[in-house]
């Protein structure tokens, strides 16, 4: 069975403690974060990262304000506004995160019910409650997703995933690589084949981590090495996450996911995204119409600090690229998969029942 | 006019002197080196390296022993041994760069000749004249490739590399960017957008670095950003070198040129193989023939010296990989161009006049 240990955030009496995601793999350090201040903190500087981590995260500093406003003994409006405060500091951490503000209007509306009792203890209760729940609903929908998906996945192989969809990314568990242990909790045996993902080496620092951690066989490649493995023969499936996708099944993607498309593409490899229903937007029609963030240099021009080009050299690191639903062989979501031709599959999944 | 001043070596009455390329582009720091044993040691230790000026270093490096053999008195058989145990040295640096066995050839033949004499000063002056000499034809093939390549570039736009096939890496002038050079003595005016090319990052830090001292406008891209901006129609052209070119055109190439000739040909972008004739290996039939290095994690799990990935996860870094030959528009050699079919075209053009 897979490891539920491993999850970004864990919550108690003591505080929020999130694992240091900018120090793993050589160390792994746990934070304590006791108030909201501090868990914003956190988000901007990146100690957690990853949409859905992101949004339970700031769940989390919601409870965290209230326990404390409560124990100082605020109530009424002196309560409210305390809250607001807190609310209003999460939601200045990374803009560009939907589930941060999802999240946080979960919480609200939570606070917003809870206040109706008259009692502040009432409020700081439903809001850790809530929190916790928003956590477990995020492992639940991984876990669907890893179910869905597990039978696309060879018995026995080695299986490509680009950036980190995993556990570390979300309440636990993981996307893409929730769909690697589901396959394996249906007892099929995966090496997972890391690309590195530059420049913030996201799949050889966490990916490779949390895959071991969780006990499987890891190997970690350079990004320019996918095509050559797949061209031997060396590569079963590539199952990558997604930031968005299009009405028409397009995907946004970690950068490079692209250029792992086009390979798989070319060698008859199966390339699948593995994402909530959430993360499709159908107002969105095609790929062109989404946005990429173009990213500073700091990342791209100072490996783990050290300087990698010339400061004088213009950098040029979109964040994000776009994978054409022609290359995509399935969309594997919570409420089950999506074949193409999306624009009809994925309005019938959000139609279904869950 | 290209700056014909970036060379990796200089040589003078203080001995050889190599720019040391695991620092750049953070420091440009120039090492001076007295013996063929030091010159081993810098060659081994990276402070070198490309084929074709690894073989360069080598033949300097005769030259210095003969120097000083004769500075000690050395004559006869004193002076044969030491030179042939100075030869000895040189190959066992780097034991699969064929450059360096043929530039050593070349000293060992030299200095036979020049031995016939029976003046140890002659042996001294002889190993040191054709040591220049090697050094001087490179920069002229290089000189050759870039004028034959010229004429396939845009008057104006952007050009896509992957790795250091630069004048660090020759002589001086370079093969893939003695054609941008090229370009540029012909009057056009190109951007060089610079793969990183992980792990090494030859890319990020030799060919970002050599092009800016040479006046280029640069662009340094995350190997994964190179699909991306051929989608977007930002790459009029790609040009990389060879490290072995199958009789058939199939080229090994660093890791990563493969994916790059890939997302090149599904968005219509020409695709340029830039080296010498002695690159081309007519008893090596096809690609398949071709044996890739596969090296250590040092590389890849320690970027620019910090920890990148857990050093439990097995690393899985091919050195090279394939191009094959239906994805290069054209080989652009120091004899001229050949175009598919490459099986007729190389063997013409080795059978040619230079």
């Amino acid at each position: 069975m897979s490891n539920d240990a491993i999850t970004p955030l864990r919550y108690d009496a003591a505080g929020l403690h999130l694992i240091d995601q900018r120090l793993l793999p050589g160390e792994t350090v746990w934070l304590r974060f006791e108030t909201a201040e501090e868990v914003a903190g956190a988000i901007t500087d990146m100690v957690v990262r990853g949409a859905p981590a992101i949004g339970c995260a700031a769940a989390y500093g919601m409870a965290l304000a209230a326990r404390r406003l409560v124990a100082t003994g605020a109530t009424g409006a002196v309560l409210e506004d305390g809250l607001d405060a807190a609310d209003a500091r999460l939601r200045r951490t990374r803009p560009t995160a939907v589930n941060l503000f999802w999240a946080l209007d979960q919480m609200r509306e939570t606070a917003r019910a809870a206040r109706a009792s008259g009692d502040p203890a009432h409020v700081a209760e439903a809001l850790e409650g809530r929190a916790i729940e928003l956590q477990e609903q995020d492992v639940a929908m991984c876990r669907r997703i890893g179910a869905h998906g597990a039978p696309l996945m060879p018995d026995r192989g080695r299986v490509l995933t680009h950036c980190n969809a995993g556990a570390l990314a979300t309440g636990g568990y993981g996307t893409a690589l929730g769909v690697f242990r589901g396959a394996r909790d249906a007892g099929k045996t995966l090496t997972i084949v890391a690309d590195e993902t530059r420049p913030y080496l996201q799949g050889a620092r966490l990916t490779a981590w949390e895959m071991l951690e969780d006990g499987f066989d890891v190997e970690v490649i350079p990004d320019g090495a996918a095509a050559h493995l797949m061209a031997r023969g060396e590569i079963a499936a590539a199952v990558v996450g997604a930031d968005r996708i299009a009405a028409n099944g397009d995907t946004a993607n970690k950068i490079g996911t692209y250029g792992v498309a086009l390979a798989a593409h070319a060698h008859g490899v199966p390339f699948y995204v593995a994402a909530p229903l959430s993360t499709i937007d159908f107002a969105t029609p095609t790929g062109a119409d989404i946005p990429i963030e173009e990213r500073s240099a700091d990342e791209m021009y100072a490996a783990m600090r050290e300087q990698t080009a010339p400061a004088s050299a213009r950098p040029r690191y979109p964040g994000f690229d776009v994978t054409p639903a022609r290359l995509i062989t399935a969309i594997v979501t919570d409420r089950g998969l999506a074949r193409p031709p999306y624009a009809q599959s994925l309005a019938q999944i959000a139609e279904s029942d869950s």
